[in-house]
């Protein structure tokens, strides 16, 4: 009895100490048969780089923590080109996206990178492997 | 203490519930800072194309399932077009990816592959926000 109570003590301390490696977020909606996958490519005009980057990185945080429908909100830039920027976006339902598209932060990010935008692609995505599954978490410092 | 013993049994259960969901992988590695993010962009000819999406489907399984150093390999193909297929590659280290290119399923992979694939471009890739972060699992059937 006193190992089960130890063995138990230990995966709760685990546990504990998983989670407080991440910022506190929602709990994440299961994938629905109308949810997104989709690689958004955008180009940046060179002058506005470093604030773009900051604008979608503030964008990218709020979403995955406070919007349960967001599965994954991963931006990229080409090493070789930090102008080309990729997001592997992932909404539970069509639902889950348009709540997300009426969302403030979503609506702020929107407002204050429309200038800087050279060109966007919304291309939409079919998982090949329907076993394989991304989960996207912000860590804290 | 008997609310104590319950609480840690039910996250005990808990915690064996959701690992019982998953395909039984190794332990994953940190990412180092020589870690690689990649998105490979292929094209495939579209006489290949479902062939080949099972082979990709395989290696990408295996990898994840065996090798420490493989933190993503997950494989998606445009909507409109099944025969242009992006791939997002997170190895932990430089060594990961050597020895990821080294293993048995991968020169299977590429050697059965070769003639199905019209192009190949490995975009590297610089997250742009170190804080987020990708796990990628397959679950069992």
């Amino acid at each position: 009895m006193v190992r089960a109570i130890r063995l138990l003590t230990t995966v709760f301390i685990s546990v504990i100490l998983c989670h407080s490696a991440m910022a506190h977020s929602v709990t994440k909606e299961q994938m629905h048969d109308d949810g997104i996958v989709r690689l958004s490519k955008i180009e940046v005009y060179p002058q506005y780089r470093d604030e773009y980057i900051e604008l979608a990185k503030e964008v990218g945080e709020i979403s995955l923590l406070s919007e349960a429908g967001v599965l994954a909100m991963y931006a990229m830039a080409e090493t070789d080109n930090l102008c080309l920027i990729t997001i592997l976006e992932i909404y539970s339902s069509q639902a889950a996206y348009s709540r997300h598209i009426e969302s403030g932060h979503f609506k702020k990010y929107k407002r204050e990178t429309l200038h800087m935008v050279k060109s966007l692609e919304l291309c939409d995505q079919t998982p090949l492997n329907p076993r394989s599954e991304i989960a996207n978490v912000i860590n804290a410092d």
